[in-house]
C-alpha cells in the first residue's frame, strides 16, 4: 500500500478576517485586562509547545469561569476569528499551539479551577478542565484514591480529555474515555451553548453517546469545560522489573507467558530499546544498569495490587518467575528492588533525546503480532534512506504502543521540512501497510493533519466523509481548534 | 422536580406507504424464498420479545452475509418503510420488535456468522453480529479466554453492541463499550454503505470516536454486522459469598471496605432484596440457604484471580474478613462454597419473578450515596399508589445499578396501561430527582421512548436536541430502528 501525503491546508482563510480590536475589546471586559493579552506580547509559554517551533496569536484570554469560557466563544462568533483552545500546553501535535496571528484568539482553560467534588461512596471527581493531572492526584493520594491515567507530562484534565490519553498503566485501567462518566461542554454553536452529557453513573445507558466524540477530538468539536471522572483504588503494593530478553524474538512470548499468568496483575509493560535505555540514563552511571551492558531491547514489567505484600507476595511472584525465564532462556538479565529508579529511567528518555538533538517522534501503535516487524522493516529503512536518524524507541507495548523516536543529531545541521515530510511519509505508509495506528495517544492536530488523511483515505476513506461531517454539524463555520476532520 | 412523560408517538407515518409486495419480491431476490417471511406467516420467536406481547411486521428477512444485510437496507430505501434490526431478540426494551404489519421490514442478523478471527497474541476476536455471547465464550474457553460482559441472558454480540449492555461482572471489566475495539456498520444513508471504524488496535487516537455513536444506539444508527473485541483471560479461580448485612445500613459500608480492600480482584458485588432471592430459589428448598431464614437484603460477592490457589487464597481472603465483619457486627450471616448455587440463584430470579405474575422491571441506576434512599422513598410511594405490586429488586449494587422490577400478581387481574404509566411516571420522577438514569443497561427503545424525553427534557434538553440532530444525519429518512432520539 502506499500513502499519499495530502499537504493541503487544514482550512481556507475566513472569506471575513475578525475585527480584532472589538475582539479585544470584549474580552477585555468579559474577562478583566489581567486575563487578555494580544499580538507578541503574549507570554512565550502560551505560543511555545513541548517540542517543534513556536505559534502566535493575535490575542490570548484566559476566562475563569465556564460561563466566561462560553461568552469567549460567543464572542469570536460575533467579531470572527478562530479560537484555539489550550490545557497546560504539553500536547506533542500542536493542537493547542496557535498559528494565525492575525486571526486566532488562544483560549487558556488553566483558570477553570471553580469544581472540585470528591464522592469517595461513588469513587467519582467532579473537575473542572484547569486542573493538572498531577494536583489531581495528589489531593486524591490522602483517600487512598488516583485517576490512574499515568504520563510522564503533566497535562491539564481538559487536555487529556481533548486527547484520549492512554499512558504507561493503560493496560490495566484504560485510556481516559474508560475513565469519564460525564461531561460539560461548551459548544460553538449555538455559540456559548453549554451542553452537560451524562450525570456521572457508572453506568448509564439512556443516552445516545453523543458526549463520546469530544474525548479525542484535539479541541475541535467543543471546549471541555469540566468532566465526572472514575477513579480507582491506589495500589498497596507494587513490583517492577527491567527484564532483558534473551533475544528480540523472546519478548511476544514473554508477553503472553506474563499476561496468561497474572492478568489483571500486570499495571504496565513498556518496551525499551538500548537507544532509548541509554537516554532515559542521561548521565547516570550506566554501571548500576545490568552491570553496564546495557542490553539491545529491555522489558519493563509492573505488577501492582490493592492487597498488602503479607497477603500477595508480589515481588516473589515476579523474582519467581525471572528465575524460571531465566532457566528456560527467554531472558538473560533482569534488575529488581529497584522499582523508583526504573521509572525515573523510562520517564527520562524524552528529556534525554531531547539534549541529543531534534526528535522526531512518532507516536504509533501496531498488531502485537506486527510489532516487532515493523521495528526491523523500519530501522532498515531509516537505514537506507536517513542513515544520520539515530533510532531510540520505546513505549507501551503491552497494549502495541510504540513511541518510534528518531534522533536527528545537532552535528547534522538542521532537518528540512521537505526532508522530514518524505521521512514520515515513509513510515506512515509503514504503518498502514502493517494495520497500524498513526497515533496511537497523542490525537490528531496540525501536526498530524495531512497524514490523517492520507492514511484513512488509504485504509477506510468513509471514516473521512463521516468524520467532517460530524465537525459540520458541531461547528459549522469551523471556529473551534485547528484540525479538520474532513476528506 | 417532577417529569412529565410526553406520550407522542415514535415517529409520523412515512408521507409514502411501503410497496410492500416490491419489497418482498427483491428481499426474496437477494436472500432467497427461505430467507423471507411474511407477515402472519412470521415465525413467533422473530415477534414475542422475552417480556411484554408480541410485535408484528410486513416481512422478516434474514440475509447471510454483510454484503445481503447492506443491500436489504438498499432495497428498503428504494421502496419505503423502515427497518427493525433483530439479534437474538431478548432484549427488554422492545427496540428488536416490530410495532407495524404494514410499514415494518424485521431484519433478523442471526445468519450473519462469516467471520470468526481470533488474535490470540493481541487477545482480540474479530466476530460477526449473529454470534451468540454462550458461543463465543465456549469457543473462547479452550484459549483460557472470555469475553468478560457476563449476563444472566444469551444475547447475540449485535445487539449486545446496540445496547452497550453492562451484565454483573462490570465492576471490573467495563461494559460492551470499553470491551471493543472496531465496528463494521451498514449504513441507513447512502443506504447500504458499509462504514469500517477502527483496526482492531488496543489503542487509537487517530480519528474521531464515530464508532462509539453506535454503541447503545438501540439499532437505530446503523446496523452493526461485526467487531472486534478485546478479550481477557479467564480467572483460575473464584470465590463467591452471599452475605447478609445486619441491616440495610450497612450495605454501603461493606461495599466501602471490600473494595478498598481488595479493588481489582472483586469482580461482583450485587444486591439482591429478600423477594429476589425467594424468586431466585424457584422451588429449592429454602433451608439449604442461611438455614431457611432468607434475610431481608443479601450482597453477593465474587471475587476472582488469574492466580491459582496455591499463589493466592481467595476463599481465605473471604472467609477472613466474613470473621471480621461478622465480630465488628456488619454482617449478620453468611453463605460460602457454594458458588455455583449462589449465582444459580442469581441468574433464576428473572425467570421466577415471571411465574408469579406480570413483571414491570425498571433497569435503573443511582449515584451510590442515594441508592438505599431510592429504594425507601420507592418502597414507599409503591405503598401508597400501588400496594398490590411486590417489589422484588436485584442488581449490580456495586456499580449502582438497580434491576427494580415489581410483580403484579395474576390474581390482581391486568394491569391496564394507564396505571402502568402511572407507575413509571412516578418512579422516573423519582430516579430523576436523585440524579440516577432510567436505564442503566437495557437502552432506550419502544418501551423507554416517552420516558427518555421526559427525563433529558427536564435533566438536560441539550441533550435530546443533539441527538436528534446526530440521528438525522446518520438516518435523514428515519428508515432504521424504532428509537427516537429527538425532542
Amino acid at each position: 500500500m502506499t500513502v499519499a501525503i495530502n499537504d493541503k491546508p487544514a482550512s481556507p482563510p475566513d472569506a471575513n478576517p475578525p475585527d480584532v480590536s472589538r475582539l479585544i475589546d470584549e474580552l477585555t471586559t468579559l474577562c478583566g485586562p489581567t486575563q487578555v493579552q494580544v499580538g507578541g506580547a503574549i507570554e512565550p509559554r502560551f505560543l511555545q509547545p513541548a517540542r517543534y517551533g513556536a505559534g502566535q496569536a493575535a490575542v490570548m484570554v484566559r476566562p475563569g469561569s465556564v460561563e466566561e469560557a462560553a461568552a469567549v466563544l460567543a464572542v469570536v462568533a460575533r467579531h470572527g476569528g478562530r479560537v484555539v483552545l489550550q490545557g497546560a500546553h504539553t500536547g506533542l501535535v500542536r493542537a493547542a499551539t496557535p498559528t494565525d496571528g492575525e486571526r486566532e484568539v488562544l483560549l487558556s482553560t488553566d483558570r477553570l479551577r471553580q469544581v472540585f467534588e470528591l464522592d469517595l461512596l461513588d469513587r467519582t471527581l467532579r473537575v473542572s478542565a484547569g486542573f493538572r493531572l498531577s494536583e489531581i492526584n495528589e489531593r486524591l493520594a490522602e483517600h487512598g484514591l488516583w485517576f490512574p491515567v499515568d504520563l510522564s507530562a503533566d497535562p491539564s484534565i481538559g487536555g487529556m480529555l481533548a486527547h484520549n490519553t492512554g499512558g504507561t498503566r493503560m493496560l490495566r485501567y484504560g485510556d481516559v474515555r474508560a475513565n469519564t462518566l460525564a461531561l460539560q461542554v461548551a459548544l460553538a454553536e449555538p455559540a456559548g451553548q453549554v451542553l452537560r452529557w451524562g450525570q456521572g453513573l457508572q453506568k448509564d445507558n439512556s443516552a445516545l453517546a453523543v458526549g463520546q466524540l469530544f474525548i479525542g477530538s484535539s479541541g475541535s468539536l467543543g471546549l471541555i469545560t469540566e468532566a465526572t471522572l472514575k477513579l480507582s483504588p491506589l495500589p498497596r503494593q507494587r513490583a517492577v522489573a527491567l527484564v532483558a530478553p534473551a533475544s528480540l524474538d523472546a519478548v511476544f512470548p514473554v508477553y503472553q507467558a506474563v499476561m496468561q499468568r497474572w492478568g489483571v496483575l500486570v499495571s504496565a509493560f513498556e518496551g525499551l530499546s538500548r537507544a532509548a535505555l541509554e537516554a532515559g540514563l542521561h548521565g547516570q552511571d550506566p554501571a548500576r544498569w545490568f552491570g553496564g551492558d546495557l542490553p539491545d531491547y529491555a522489558m519493563l514489567i509492573e505488577l501492582s495490587s490493592e492487597l498488602p505484600a503479607e497477603q500477595l507476595d508480589l515481588r516473589g511472584l515476579l523474582q519467581g518467575w525471572l528465575e524460571e525465564a531465566f532457566e528456560s532462556g527467554q531472558v538473560s538479565d533482569a534488575v529488581l528492588d529497584a522499582d523508583e529508579a526504573i521509572w525515573g529511567l523510562r520517564h527520562h528518555i524524552s528529556e534525554g533525546l531531547r539534549a541529543q538533538g531534534k526528535v522526531i517522534g512518532l507516536d504509533l501503535s501496531l498488531p502485537r503480532r506486527h510489532f516487532m516487524r515493523f521495528r526491523e522493516r523500519g530501522l532498515a529503512w531509516l537505514a537506507a534512506h536517513f542513515p544520520e536518524l539515530r533510532l531510540a524507541d520505546f513505549g507501551h507495548l503491552g497494549d502495541g504502543g510504540m513511541h518510534f523516536n528518531m534522533v536527528w543529531p545537532s552535528s547534522a545541521g538542521p532537518l528540512d521540512p521537505a526532508q522530514e515530510l518524505t521521512l514520515r511519509q515513509g513510515l506512515y505508509a509503514l504503518v498502514a501497510e502493517l494495520g497500524g495506528s498513526i497515533s496511537a495517544e497523542h490525537g490528531v492536530g496540525p501536526q498530524l493533519q495531512a497524514a490523517y488523511r492520507a492514511h484513512w483515505g488509504a485504509v477506510a476513506p468513509a471514516v473521512l466523509d463521516w468524520s467532517g461531517r460530524l465537525q459540520t454539524v458541531f461547528d459549522p463555520h469551523k471556529r473551534l481548534g485547528n484540525t479538520d476532520w474532513g476528506a
